[in-house]
């Protein structure tokens, strides 16, 4: 599944975790060669997971962060397993 | 370049593009089988690109929003070009 710059591979998830919904996150932070802009992804970690936590029940334990640094290329990845029937915290019927 | 379950394919930047540094964000939900979870990516959406706002500038004509909804995925991504010394908003010297 190729969505844009990005190819998708939906993990073979284990059985206990295919009741589960599942949302990643993947920042990536490009840098030109020469750039001096500093890195925000670690700053940007935590308050992406409370955005999120205002539109559905996040809980702790299902929440997974690696981040990786290259030269050129800064990556931030969040994994946040979504217990099933995990309600929507405020109204998105849209 | 792969990280973790995406491979992250920096696109062939056009010489216009060389000079700024990029941010890229991808969202997928992945529902499990008959779950019931409303999508709430497009809310996620305009939330995400404040909370970047709050790190660097952020240039309007520089942001590329695509959403795509599969039947048991939705991805949304979000592409930011930085103007080259786009500078920190909030001192992340960290």
């Amino acid at each position: 599944m190729s969505f844009f710059g990005f190819s998708f591979k939906p993990r073979r998830a284990t059985s206990a975790q295919t009741a589960k919904d599942r949302l990643q996150v993947l920042l990536a932070h490009e840098r030109r060669g020469g750039s001096t802009a500093p890195d925000y992804l670690s700053h940007l970690q935590s308050e992406i997971v409370e955005v999120i936590r205002k539109y559905v029940e996040v809980d702790d334990e299902g929440v997974d962060i690696r981040m990786e640094k290259g030269q050129d290329v800064s990556c931030l990845e969040i994994n946040i397993e979504l217990p099933c029937g995990a309600t929507a915290v405020r109204g998105t019927q849209s």
